[in-house]
C-alpha cells in the first residue's frame, strides 16, 4: 500500500482511453455495463470477502455504527447490480444533437453532445460509488479516475480489478477506469493539478473536502452535495398539508444533503403550525432549535426537547434529527433569511397563494425550489432522470442532480460547401 | 491610482445588485441598455479625450502600434454604442423554461433558467471590451466586476462614469457594474479569490492570462480564447474551394484565435495542392514553415519565404501570417497529429468524401469542427448566436462561442399539491 504511484502514466492512459470510448457505439458500451454487472455477480464472494476485511480493520479501529453502514456491501451487492442494468437501459446522451439550423447563408450549424473526457471523482467510506460512477462514466464514455477513502480500499481494488476484467472482455479498454490504489493523501493533491489529462473533478463528500478541491484545484470543480434547507410556512399554507411535507423533508432520510434543516413560519400561522409541528415529528426523535418568538409558542410542550437556537444554529447542516424553527412577518423576510442561511441546495414554500409561490419560486436563488413539495425530492432518481451523479449547488455546467447529460459536453459542428467568412 | 480597493466590499455591492438585477423585467434592462447607449453618446468627447489620454502615454511609453490600435476608441465608439443597441433587440435567456414535465407522481418539473449571479472579467487593453462585457451582463441579469488592462485605466473610469450614471436614471442599481478602477496586480489574485461573491471569472487575453487565473482562481473559470487551428485536405478534397477557404482562415483577420495555423495535406493531393496554395497565399504576405515531406513539393518556389518547420512550430498559435505545411499518409494521421497539437478550439476538414467528414467531425475533439469552411467562423456572430462574451475550449458549462444564454444558469422549479418523497 505504500508502493509509489505514477498519476501522470495512469492520468495518460485514461485519456487514452477516453478517446476510445468516445467513438464507442452505445451497444458497446451497454454490453460492456452487461459484462460488469454480470462479473461483479459472478465474483461476488470475493468481493464480500474483500469488504469483509475492510469492514474488520474498520471495527477494530473504533469506526462508528453510521461509518460502518457506509463500508457495508454485504447486504447492498444485488440492489448495486441490478442498478448497472438499469443504467444500460438508459438513453445514450452521447452523439445527440442540440439545436440543428441553417444560417442565412447556407452554413448548416449544429451541437452535438460528446464525452467530456477523463472524470476525477474523490469521495469517501462508501464503495457503491466506485462502481455508481464508474458505469455512469462508462455509458456516458467517459474514462474515470476514481480516488476513494482509506477505508474501503480493499472493496474498491476488488471491484476495479473484476470490472477492468469485464471491461477488457467487452472489447473496450480497461483503462477507462483506473482507481487510485493507495491511502496516501498526497494523490488527492497531485490528482487536482493533472489539468492536462482530467477534464472534471467531483467531490463526493462534506463540506471539508469540496472546500479543499476548490481550492486546490487547477481542474473544473463540481462543488455541492451540502446544503441548508428551508420550507416556508406562508400565510396561507394548508396546515396539515404543510405539517406532512415537513415531516417527510426532516424525518425520512435525515443525514442526508437535501433533508430540512429550517422551518421559517409567518406569524399570522406561528400558533396554529408550531405547537401541531412540534407534536408532529417530536414522537419521531427529532429535537428543536427555536428562535425567540417562535420559542413562544411552543415552550410549554416540555415532553419535546425545545433549545433556544444559538448564534450558528441557522448556519448549521444538522444531518440528524434536528430542526430550527423562526417566525418570521413575510414572505420578503423569509426570503432574505434563506438568501443569508441557504447554501443554495434546496428551499422551499408552503402556500396556497400561487403569486406568492411565484416570487419564491423565482427570487430564491437556490439549485432546486419547492412549491408546497418536499426538499427531499431533489434527486436525479425523484426529478426523473434515472441516475445521479452528485447533486451540484454551484452555477455552471451543471445545477442541481447531475445525471449522464451532465457528464457530457458538446461541440460546434459547421457544414459548409466551401464556405469563407467575409 | 494607489488608493487602495477594498475589493470585499466592491465584490459584495456586486453580489446584491445582482439579486436586484436577476428580479428585473426585459422591458426594465432593455430600458437601461438604451439609456446606457444614449449616455455614452452624449458623453462621447469626454470618452474620446479619456481615451486620448491613454493613448498619449501608451504612446510615450514607446507602446506598438498593434497595441494603440487596440486601446485607440476614437473611430470604433459609434459601432460599439451601435451595439449595445442590437443586444437590446436580443431575446432575454432570464426565466426561459428548459424543460417541463410532469411526473407519474403529479409532481411538476422544469428547469428555469436564471442569471449567474456575478461575472468577472480580466482582459486587457481594449476598452470595448468594457462595454461589451457590462451590456451583456446586464442583459442576461448579471452583475460583473470588471478589470481591464493598465493602459486603459483612464478609459475605463470614464466609461463606467458614465454607465453608471446611465442605469441610476433607469432605475437599476449602478452597482451592478463594477470597475476594478486600479492599475496594481494584486488585485488580480485578489479578486480570483473572492468565490464566496464571484460566480464566474471569464479571463479575455493571451495564454499566460489563462494558464494563470486556471491555476489561482477559486472561482470556476472559463478558458479558451487560444487555438492551434487545422484545415486537413483530404483525399477527395475539392482543390479550388479548399485553396479558398485556407485563404480566408489565413489571411482574413490572422491575429485572432480561429485563424488557421497549419494545413496537413493527404499525400496523394500535396502535388496538386501545396504549389498551389503557395502561389495563392504568398502574395497576401503568408510565410510557410513546411515539414521535410512537404518542403519537397515547394521548395523551388524560391519567390516565396518557406522555412523548414521548427521542432516546435507546430505547436506555436501564430497570430501572424505564419502558416505550418505537413504531408500526412491518412485521415487518422491527419487526426493524431490535430490530436497532439490542436488546443481544441477549431478544426476542419476539406474532402467530398461524406464518410471521412463524419469521421473526422465525431472523433476530433474541439469546441468547434468544419467541413468545408472556414475556422473563421469559431464566432459567436458568425455562429447566428448575435453577440459574443468569450470563446470557450474548456468543456464544462460552455464550450465555443458564449453569448447571453452561456451567462445564464438554471435552477430545478417542483410544484406539488403536498407532495411527500416516499
Amino acid at each position: 500500500m505504500t508502493e509509489e504511484l505514477d498519476l501522470i502514466q495512469l492520468a495518460k492512459s485514461a485519456k487514452d482511453a477516453g478517446y476510445a470510448l468516445a467513438k464507442a457505439t452505445t451497444e458497446q458500451k451497454n454490453h460492456a455495463l452487461m459484462c460488469i454487472a454480470d462479473a461483479l455477480m459472478a465474483h461476488k464472494d470475493e468481493l464480500l470477502r474483500a469488504n469483509q476485511a475492510d469492514l474488520d480493520e474498520a471495527r477494530a479501529n473504533g469506526t462508528s455504527e453510521a461509518l460502518l453502514d457506509r463500508i457495508n456491501l454485504q447486504k447492498r451487492l444485488d440492489g448495486i447490480i441490478n442498478d448497472i442494468r438499469t443504467v444500460a437501459s438508459l438513453p445514450d446522451p452521447v452523439g445527440r444533437v442540440i439545436e440543428e439550423r441553417v444560417l442565412p447563408n447556407g452554413l448548416r450549424v449544429s451541437r452535438r453532445r460528446t464525452p467530456i473526457g477523463v472524470i476525477g471523482v474523490i469521495y469517501e467510506a462508501r464503495p457503491n460509488v466506485t462502481i455508481d460512477i464508474a458505469v455512469l462514466s462508462l455509458k456516458s464514455g467517459n474514462a474515470c479516475i476514481l480516488r476513494g477513502g482509506k477505508d474501503i480500499l480493499r472493496s474498491n481494488m476488488a471491484i476495479i480489478a473484476v470490472m477492468k476484467q469485464a471491461i477488457i472482455q467487452s472489447g473496450l479498454p480497461a483503462d477507462a477506469v483506473q482507481l487510485i490504489a493507495s491511502t496516501d493523501r498526497k494523490y488527492v493533491g497531485e490528482m487536482l493539478e493533472l489539468h492536462d489529462y482530467i477534464d472534471m473533478i467531483i467531490p463526493r463528500g462534506g463540506a471539508d473536502l469540496h472546500r479543499f478541491c476548490k481550492e486546490n484545484s487547477t481542474i473544473p470543480v463540481i462543488t455541492g452535495g451540502v446544503g441548508i434547507c428551508h420550507l416556508y410556512v406562508d400565510e396561507s399554507a394548508d396546515v396539515m398539508s404543510a405539517l406532512e411535507v415537513i415531516y417527510n423533508a426532516k424525518t425520512s432520510r435525515p443525514s442526508v444533503c437535501n433533508a430540512l434543516d429550517t422551518v421559517l413560519v409567518h406569524h399570522n400561522m406561528a400558533s396554529a403550525v408550531l405547537p401541531r409541528l412540534v407534536d408532529k415529528l417530536y414522537p419521531a426523535g427529532v429535537e428543536f432549535r427555536a428562535e425567540k418568538r417562535a420559542m413562544t409558542y411552543i415552550q410549554d410542550l416540555c415532553y419535546a426537547k425545545i433549545v433556544p437556537a444559538g448564534d450558528d444554529d441557522f448556519d448549521t447542516e444538522w444531518m440528524a434529527l434536528i430542526l430550527g424553527l423562526k417566525v418570521v412577518d413575510s414572505l420578503d423576510e423569509a426570503m432574505a433569511h434563506i438568501r443569508q442561511h441557504s447554501l443554495g441546495h434546496s428551499d422551499g414554500i408552503l402556500t396556497q397563494n400561487a403569486e406568492h409561490a411565484e416570487r419564491f419560486l423565482n427570487e430564491v436563488d437556490s439549485s432546486a425550489v419547492f412549491w408546497n413539495a418536499s426538499t427531499r425530492f431533489n434527486d436525479g432518481g425523484a426529478l426523473g432522470l434515472g441516475a445521479e451523479v452528485a447533486i451540484s449547488t454551484q452555477k455552471l455546467h451543471a445545477r442541481g442532480p447531475m445525471a449522464l447529460e451532465e457528464l457530457t459536453t458538446y461541440k460546434w459542428v459547421v457544414i459548409g460547401e466551401g464556405h469563407i467568412r467575409k
